[in-house]
């Protein structure tokens, strides 16, 4: 079922763009969590199938996938899973709990759960095989338009495990990289491992991009990042450095880790709505090309607002060396398609 | 019931270096939220009544608020009081859901609910009575200590009135501003001011600095911030700007607003724990007394990395014209006590 890396349609423009190539053609757009909850056919395919359960089914997590393609017209696709797939498939108990979040049966806060966590190894591969099937099948359907392959960086996808479940502000996880530096390595390790697999096995089946998404990494100072957690995000990204794919990294709230999360490993930053596409292409020294960031909030104004900050977004990334347009952070789930439609064809009547 | 300004004890340490002036003294400290849930003798007093009533109940108001200064010999007692308790005495329908947070009864998010808003003037003023009387009782508990004013900030205050509670993107707030930023502006007109009367209630019956809280201004960008938010933080603190107190302002995740919120008539900037002190102080230009930022996640480690934290903070903030030390982040409500305690003991062994 496995796409050869040479069946992934590495020129398209949103990938030419995602590396840095220039390209005349309108502008590139996709969004993320395009796919999922504001989607009815989306819900409706859903039913009765739990979150977990629907991304580890192939036919189901490939048409979840496809289904923002057929309706808005995005130029990519965007894999659909969740940051704890990879934990689940490597046997940890976890369910994604309506209106709550991801939850772990056991937290993993001490050594002994650290040492406790299962090996990773071709178990871990055969584990990834709906995940394989899934990319497959997908990329076969979407012909020219490419997939980007999706992964929780290690930081969000640890600080579940730790507090195990969302947290406002990751305490226990934070305390533990001060407290026992080598305890968080080992987890942070197991974590980035997993990942880094999980990340392959996307590419390997035929994703043509990656990207790493970092939930929490905006509660971190730079100095702890680079102390604790940069060299974990970059196992990740470095998984797939030899595959000839752009690497996405995005991270919420993360304006002022841009520098040292490129630094991991990125080609490509995802930049939140909260800064400038300009001032952080500045920031990012002016050779890196930059995904964003339309604020979510203008899904929920009229035309006007949406296209004035539309207009305003596609200006600002064009000190880039390329731009791919997205919103700053995920689709809410309460969005009307409707407007994601209409805001995809209006990108696509721009000049780039 | 009043103490006059004069009582104010604005020759303390804390006071001092709040408003940049070099003191020959320990260093200072307090902590946000060091009043409440963290301390049994807080769970103890406020059984039976509700989050919002024992802010009006002013021998409460001032029991609570004095707790912390007691047990832990902070050098500043921090007003007892909640971000919507300004709209409660408003007549807005408004109660703290435990567990959740703020609920408005009746969302405000059209022109019609803006219009219907109460008007503000003498009944606000008669409705300040109880903030009035808990600040003189604790004022003249308190002694030599001084006694900071809390307000939470217009953009806070005003995105849980439009999204009727507790909400992680403020979607519709930031839709409003962009959709109708004369709507917003109306209604956040009525916020600053309602703001300002009750920082200036506080400040004349006896406060001798303040802290305008901004939660959730971190989601703003820049520009989005100077556009529609900045002039209404400003006429909150422009309300005390005659009393000659120091104005602290402080917002989470709003290390990329450091000038424009200073620029809002700040005297004095809270830092949270995301960005080092001496990055902070030279973004400010080097002349400006910061406040914070001890990790909160050190209340949960051991001495030596908690010591350690506190140590780099003493340090960086040493940079600045003067430095009070706080956390970077108000008291989880699951922190030990006796940890605070130890820590500001430890803090006060320190030279400044």
């Amino acid at each position: 079922m496995d796409a050869s890396p040479a069946a992934r349609p590495s020129d398209a423009p949103l990938v030419r763009r995602l590396r840095g190539e220039s390209v005349d053609a309108p502008p590139s757009v996709w969004f993320m969590r395009q796919a999922g909850r504001s989607l009815p056919e989306y819900r409706a395919v859903r039913e009765g199938t739990s979150m977990l359960e629907s991304c580890l089914m192939p036919a189901l997590a490939s048409e979840i996938t496809l289904q923002p393609v057929r309706r808005h017209g995005v130029d990519a696709g965007i894999f659909f899973s969740d940051i704890v797939v990879p934990a689940k498939l490597a046997g940890l108990e976890v369910e994604i709990v309506p209106g709550r979040g991801p939850v772990f049966a056991s937290p993993i806060r001490t050594r002994a759960d650290i040492d406790a966590l299962p090996p990773l190894g071709d178990a871990t591969e055969e584990a990834l095989a709906p995940i394989r099937e899934a990319v497959g099948l997908t990329v076969a359907e979407l012909g020219a338009t490419p997939l980007i392959g999706f992964c929780g960086a290690p930081f969000t996808v640890a600080s579940y495990m730790v507090e195990g479940g969302p947290s406002r502000d990751h305490l226990r996880t934070r305390a533990l990289m001060r407290e026992d530096p080598e305890a968080w390595d080992r987890l942070a390790s197991w974590v980035a491992e997993l990942s880094g697999r999980f990340l392959r096995a996307q590419v390997l089946a035929g994703a043509s991009a990656v990207q790493l998404f970092d939930s929490w990494v905006g509660s971190l100072s730079a100095e702890v990042y680079t102390r604790h957690v940069q060299r974990h995000s970059a196992a990740v990204l470095s998984a797939v450095s030899d595959l000839d794919v752009p690497r996405i990294h995005f991270g919420v709230g993360a304006s002022h880790l841009l520098r040292e999360m490129h630094a991991a490993g990125a080609t490509t930053m995802g930049v939140d709505h909260r800064m400038p596409l300009d001032e952080a292409i500045r920031i990012l020294g002016g050779d890196v090309p930059v995904q964003g960031n339309i604020d979510p909030a203008v899904l929920f104004t009229g035309e006007d607002a949406r296209y004035a900050e539309a207009r305003a977004v596609l200006a600002a990334g064009a000190s880039a060396p390329e731009h791919v347009v997205n919103l700053g952070h995920g689709v809410p789930p309460e969005t009307d398609p409707a407007v994601l439609t209409d805001l995809v064809a209006f990108l696509h009547a721009q000049s780039a």
